[in-house]
């Protein structure tokens, strides 16, 4: 286990911070509030087209402290391993790990290893826990969310979920539909430094589109709408989409958020978010309304392209188990 | 799943920070180096006498972080649970894990669910990431380890393995042992406080003190020898070890740190140790030494109760699998 970790984890994750033979890491105090997250990534497979474990380990959790408008610093990783698994696959999913933390700035600071029997896991399950620093004065949050807000998403949905479930499945769908795995800290950090005044922001993981806005229409007690005509979605998904019985809506995404800012903001946010490649396809797809009577639902409700509307409720079950 | 967030953690672990409708949570800017660490915990059985996974999460992670000194503020909890676990098992466990938290005054600030189908997992693993803040002038790390130093234990050995082991091979020991897991900041602090001036600090996890006095050794480039005598080892657990066929120095504490620090601080030291519980069988068990030859290893050196002495060596796989 030592060589182990010294093998694999110290050469691999090399920075100031990490010492193997100390229990904790020493960090300089940050200037201002602190965000700290945690995320554990079981998905199966480990590689798939546009990523694998390893890289959406960081990109999740860096994610979800951008989405309080944090820049993130500092990351844990604790993995558990089932008896049996090749080194070489876990050097790969190291090695994918520690060049997606450099390409971020950010560093993996201290970490933990335990083994289980096989059959008693899965090859490589990884959690990493992050630490940012949230800017003087952001606030973003669900309860600020506001009656008349716009309602942005950054992109084209569901190319994560379907990328891995195509490997998954041993399917192949026209298209080379790849993960949409990455990094949102720098386009949020751009509209944040721009001026732009934002509300919430929310990644479209586990559950997509769907699941996030009827999550924050609770959260903010607030009916959400918006435009099955605005939403972008690839042909390629849509396609997969049709042939799996699956609603892009409800498919996860790694790459993708959904910004709530106030009206007079959103030109200002598409210019932004427009310049980088991976907010490239951002539009604005509906608007939050306030709810005169007092209800303990708060509905999303999707104007439809043949002109009707209807509610696009949270799924009783999971629509793709393990995939982040 | 958004039921299951509510219904157990959001109701259990209930506190000002923590939010299930926001991916991170928002912190003060704390006084002072951050000290980050992280664990992931596998232990089988959940079980066991003197606590279970979820207080064991709890202890774990804050006594790595008071391993530097650091007083412990903020958990993360990440969960991975397998298909079919009983819904009153996880609330056990989670109510164990709120319930140490609120004792050792640490919040579980944010959290993560993943559930696995059944078969790629074993009922439940436990991630915690710790934040704490470690105080002004404080430096405990394992290279200030100096010649001449003197090396404290805090208690007698091997509960916590013991306690585990009979409850998974179904065996009864007389003398009813029971896990030391406890949680080690407030008696770290008490030292601080007093002025006793650490070198280094370290629990005495899996390997128990033969694998930390190891690791140590190496990290600070010195020899250190301990004295057999000294080391207390309650009667059952050393039955249970003479049966089981186990060296009770290399069997995991969940409780029991080990402690470098100059001569003449040691009074002082174990007049503030003995004060408390957890601590009051703390002992003096050896010294550290100068190696003059320049080599690569540095040797642990066991006086025996015979009069001779022999090498404590890195085992080279896991004497207990799963033990935390």
């Amino acid at each position: 286990m030592q060589d182990l970790i010294q093998d694999v984890f110290v050469n691999i994750f090399s920075n100031d911070h990490l010492s193997v033979f100390h229990d904790s890491a020493t960090l300089s105090p940050p200037n201002g509030p602190l965000a700290f997250t945690t995320d554990s990534y079981v998905i199966r497979p480990l590689f798939f087209p546009g990523g694998d474990i390893g890289s959406l380990a960081v990109h999740g959790t860096i994610n979800d402290l951008a989405m309080s408008g944090a820049w993130p610093y500092y990351l844990s990783a604790g993995f558990i391993l089932e008896e049996g698994l090749e080194l070489t696959t876990l050097q790969r999913v190291a090695h994918s790990m520690a060049k997606a933390a450099r390409t971020c700035g950010v560093q993996i600071v201290c970490g933990d290893t335990k083994v289980v029997d096989r059959g008693k896991g899965d090859q490589i399950f990884i959690n990493t826990a992050g630490i940012g620093v949230i800017p003087t004065n952001i606030n973003i949050r669900p309860d600020h969310i506001e009656p008349e807000d716009r309602i942005i998403i950054s992109g084209d949905l569901g190319s994560h979920g379907i990328a891995v479930l195509s490997v998954r499945e041993g399917l192949s769908f026209s298209g080379n539909i790849s993960s949409d795995s990455a990094p949102l800290h720098e386009v949020i950090a751009d509209l944040l430094n721009a001026g732009v005044s934002i509300h919430c922001l929310r990644d479209l993981t586990r559950g997509g589109l769907a699941s996030a806005l009827n999550e924050l229409a609770q959260a903010s007690k607030t009916q959400l709408t918006i435009e099955e005509s605005k939403i972008p979605i690839s042909d390629s998904v849509r396609g997969a989409c049709e042939i799996l019985g699956l609603d892009p809506l409800y498919v996860a995404n790694e790459g993708r958020f959904v910004m709530f800012l106030p009206a007079k903001e959103v030109d200002r946010a598409l210019t932004v978010l427009r310049k980088h490649h991976i907010a490239h396809g951002s539009v604005d797809i509906g608007e939050v309304q306030q709810l005169h009577s007092a209800q303990h639902n708060y509905p999303v409700i999707l104007q439809t392209l043949i002109g009707t509307s209807r509610i696009l409720d949270l799924l009783s079950g999971e629509q793709l188990p393990r995939i982040c």
